[in-house]
């Protein structure tokens, strides 16, 4: 569709298809679109300037905990892919192959990263040879492709966007406390920036990251009851320096295995934004993260251009100069009302009014996105207010998402009770867990549930009662739902 | 090697083998690294960093100038690449082609991007309905796969990083005028950031991109007396709008094709800064683009823990809230000789030395790199000696670099003078062509030369002689070079 065409139509109720409303707020949002390729998406202007906004606030914490970016090759030998058995096993199902190059067919065909670690690991072989070489501390933003038979643009497509981190270690102490300390950083970074909040734990062995001696993963709950994974955080232990030989001589002289981590957030945090604060006007977008924080819109009428127009620049420049991302609509092919759903599809935080009223009586009017509140502002305390405003708006949004995970998260003791909840009401269960692999395999099964994390808030609060699914002594309290 | 043993020795001297020079700056800088995949290169954290700042740099410019960012799938179905009959001629044969995804045959084999034409060019037919929804000014930051035969680090690579930008215009003539745009930016971009003097001009046909309808290259001249391209801005005209049926519906209601524009820049600036600025001690990095701006190196002595350290830290954190990108290194397992060769390998623009006198004294040594002169400075006054000397730096690296071109560009008016010129000093040599390409094909087979550009400066300077080649009467002067 054309601009002129492209009038905002009502998007279908989220309660009524979530699927579909998820799917309209992409397009309408112009977020992404289809390609002729099933599976690929491509990221619109729009959805490009909220991953920027991702990659600046991640990346900030990534360099302020000391690590340093570099870019390693797309391509990974078959050989490589090989050398660590789990790792191959769990991934080769999903690799695209190239098997032609320059004309010519590839002696050994080269798979398509659908992560890095064997490339990574052949380089820190080479690099690591002392103490001293260590910590490796590097992290890649990348494009990674995974073959995915169900695909949902943001969610799950067959190529996407992340970040990888991937660092070495002396110790083991040391490794895991890298793969807590970036679990901790992703948790703050998706309730700060995101006003998501997420759940931090284990995974089990089952749910693990293919070559990983331990997964731990944020768990965050969509407004739809179900759960989406928003990073995870890996403790490979020497699995993978075992395979690729990544030595190093320690302070005694002696040759040791490097411990390493590996961890990563993607373009699916868009897909989260959209399901964790999206309502049935569009996006909701955290100020924080938000491309435009605010737009004017100017209300026209006779000779607006010499009155209203100059007052709407003037405050733009003004804001601007508060440091704030204000945009101005003074498009004239467009209406008003037009604007108003185009900006609340896209989840602009907050509109701002300005016409020939305003202009006499030397104000404007601001309209939060969140709670479609309006309020009167002169013109002088405009910078002030917005500002705060903002804030208001990215605590709101995360209190509001807070709450719903709050009513949201239920416990169980018997199976009965935890088949009942996720079959009417969703959300996370809590429940104790036997730990063992036959009972997460029949909770699947039969109610499509997964064990999501084993919370680590619950670390040290006693499990009470036997496992939901077969009654034995409950070694964990684990946190169960649906999933994307 | 790891960095007890890693002394930084000798390199072999630039005047007597350039290509190694090159090779061990690359690797003893720690800018890159080979893979055992031929031609593919992993980018280290030092050489990343670079093109961080590049990137940082050239996207503020590439959005000041009104353009967004987007990102288009790795991907490109076959039969798109052959939808325009140039395009696929000049990339097929360079191309990586997926033949198998998720463990089956696919049905038609996909091409890692080797440029993003094909695909966006699809996508814009989707977007593009009516002159409303031009122009579009989308640029995406990318890798791309080229299979090329003959490979160096960072000037040539099977896989590479970039920019592309791609735009769609109502008219010729805006088409044209983004093409030049885009040129003087990438123009500004290179003198003002990385210090390299480069000639913006048009390409011939037998040179320019394949499917476009003309492109502008900017050239610059490495030390070595060989040209590098160092960007390119092509007009599509309607090749490709033709070939994706991207059309509008303009003001007065009739369908037309889009006018075009594509245009790129690549992590072959790293290569650039390296062979344009480099001497026998290892990198020399313009203060604006450098990772590390200073680097302070601090002095042992006995109890320098107590004295010299703080003062050191201090330092760091003045300069550091001053704006300027400062480290301390007083890592005690390398001594101070070593850091030296180290940081002048590695290109930082000043060194800071601050030892148990300067402590006394209240002072600090700085040392630059580009003329390795020393100055010493009290320490109060050093925030804004350092920025006004980075800017000296700044400054006499482009001036040392233009004086170089000015030296290194001549003029010819016999074919044996060309010739003579091009074997004794390279260099660029101006001389009339006659603008056919039977006389641009022997020139380049006989001397090795090709014409880099036709320079837009000497676009109004009347052609002086026949064609160097032929003797014909000369249609344009051209930029004759041997290149990289």
């Amino acid at each position: 569709m054309s601009k002129d065409e492209r009038l905002v139509r009502q998007i279908t109720p989220k309660s009524e298809d979530f699927s579909r409303w998820y799917i309209e707020i992409v397009q309408k949002a112009e977020l992404a679109d289809y390609t002729p390729m099933k599976g690929m998406m491509v990221i619109r202007p729009y959805g490009y300037a909220i991953w920027e906004a991702v990659q600046r606030q991640l990346d900030r914490r990534i360099k302020e905990t000391g690590h340093v970016n570099a870019y390693f090759p797309l391509f990974i030998p078959e050989s490589f892919l090989k050398k660590e058995a789990e790792h191959v096993e769990g991934f080769s199902p999903e690799v695209a192959w190239v098997t032609i190059g320059g004309q010519e067919e590839l002696e050994e065909r080269l798979a398509v990263r659908p992560t890095s670690e064997a490339i990574i690991g052949f380089m820190y072989s080479k690099w690591v040879k002392s103490w001293r070489d260590l910590p490796v501390l590097i992290n890649q933003w990348a494009n990674i492709v995974r073959w995915e038979k169900v695909t949902r643009p943001f969610l799950r497509t067959t190529e996407f966007l992340w970040q990888e981190g991937h660092t070495c270690h002396e110790t083991a102490e040391e490794g895991e406390a890298e793969t807590l300390k970036i679990l901790a950083m992703y948790k703050e970074f998706c309730e700060t920036e995101l006003a998501i909040p997420v759940i931090a734990g284990r995974k089990t062995l089952r749910e693990k990251f293919a070559g990983a001696q331990m997964t731990y993963a944020i768990e965050a709950l969509m407004s739809d009851g179900k759960a989406l994974q928003m990073g995870t955080s890996h403790n490979l232990g020497q699995h993978f320096s075992k395979a690729f030989d990544i030595k190093f001589e320690d302070r005694s002289q002696t040759l040791q295995y490097v411990w390493q981590t590996s961890w990563g957030m993607t373009t699916r945090t868009i897909g989260a934004l959209i399901m964790a604060h999206g309502d049935d006007s569009g996006l909701r977008l955290p100020p924080r993260i938000a491309p435009q924080q605010a737009v004017i819109v100017t209300i026209p009428a006779s000779g607006w251009r010499e009155t209203v127009l100059p007052v709407a620049e003037k405050v733009r420049e003004t804001l601007r100069a508060a440091g704030l991302r204000v945009d101005l609509d003074a498009r004239e092919e467009f209406t008003p009302g037009w604007k108003y759903a185009e900006y609340e599809m896209r989840g602009v935080p907050v509109r701002i009014e300005i016409g020939p009223r305003d202009v006499k009586n030397g104000q404007a009017v601001l309209v939060r996105r969140d709670l479609k509140s309006k309020e009167t502002v002169s013109l002088e305390a405009l910078p002030a207010r917005l500002a705060a405003l903002l804030e208001e708006i990215q605590a709101n949004l995360l209190s509001q998402a807070r709450e719903f995970v709050a009513a949201n998260t239920r416990t169980a003791s018997t199976y009965d009770e935890m088949k009942t909840v996720l079959e009417n009401q969703r959300g996370f269960v809590q429940a104790p867990w036997c730990g063992g692999e036959a009972c997460e395999d029949k909770i699947k099964m039969e109610t499509m549930a997964t064990i999501r994390v084993i919370p680590m808030d619950l670390d040290h609060v006693p499990v009470t009662g036997g496992c939901v699914c077969c009654g034995a002594p409950g070694k964990a309290t684990a946190l169960f739902a649906r999933a994307y």
